[in-house]
């Protein structure tokens, strides 16, 4: 069984990071199975949904990796303006890092295949954890349930959407105006 | 000419709708020469660049559109607050409408075909458009410049981010937390 799970584990690792720099529809079967260094015919041994079952939870794995990233990020800092300013310098590292081809790592796949309803299922819930992720660690910080509530929809929204015009516009100004804005509102 | 002009014309603007909904990749070359009604093979005719020209300039038909949406429903407004509120509720009604397959015109593009520098270009002019829309309208307003430019570049990625938590979420609360947002930033 160790071979079996390591040869899925590493096409769901290698799906993932195709999803995220390419989106859903531009990211071939092929491409699937080679880059997971996996033999032909394998996608559909381990995942009998094929393209759209390795996505869902190739999406999974990058929420819950991200998800990670953020908690680890918000509590390290002294402060949740300071928090807040770590999480989006990491993103728009990661976005310099990569040539402007790393965004958000669900986003591309979220607006490109909202057809299949496990993979927009997969994304939305991505999308609630980070945003509980961010609440419940405002909470701690001493914010009010409602308010902290309200403050992560406005900060995921702002980032997600500073995301998309860095990448698209290849340039971090929407990140830095963004920062400006959210350290204000989270001090 | 006449004849032509209208050809080229509706297959811009059922190509904007199909890029809008759609996305770049899962968009085939049938359905767009089909969908606009025109005659197979009339698509290298009118775009001797193929679907990446054709989605170019579709684009920008799409960008051109919204820009001009959100400059009458800004102005129309009594105050700023009540209009960044107008163009949010614009945006979500286009939403629901659509059974959450409308949201931002050119974002699912955007993300989806960054590997096309023409596309990127379209897609980064219609964002820097309609910022400068919204920076413009506050000054207006009495709002000082520098102010404006960063709170309509905030403005603008909330937007965009909500529009795409709300659409795979398949839930307006995104919009309405960033609604609620905006309108005391606008005040």
């Amino acid at each position: 069984m160790a071979r079996r799970t390591d040869t899925r584990q590493r096409m769901l690792d290698s799906a993932a990071d195709l999803f995220h720099t390419q989106g859903y529809h531009a990211t071939g079967l092929n491409q699937l199975v080679t880059a997971g260094g996996a033999p032909k015919g394998s996608l559909y041994f381990h995942f009998p949904g094929g393209k759209e079952q390795l996505a869902a939870e190739a999406l999974e794995v990058s929420g819950a990796r991200l998800g990670e990233l953020l908690r680890q990020l918000l509590h390290a800092a002294p402060d949740p303006s300071a928090a807040i300013e770590s999480v989006i310098s990491a993103l728009a590292r990661n976005l310099i890092e990569s040539d402007f081809r790393r965004g958000c790592p669900i986003a591309g796949v979220a607006m490109d295949a909202t057809g299949s309803e496990p993979i927009r299922q997969s994304c939305a819930e991505s999308y609630s954890s980070w945003q509980r992720i961010i609440a419940e660690y405002l909470v701690t910080q001493g914010i009010d349930g409602e308010r902290a509530g309200a403050l992560s929809v406005v900060a995921l929204s702002a980032i997600e959407g500073a995301l998309l015009l860095a990448k698209v516009n290849r340039d971090l100004a929407p990140l830095q105006a963004v920062t400006q804005h959210l350290r204000k509102e989270f001090s």
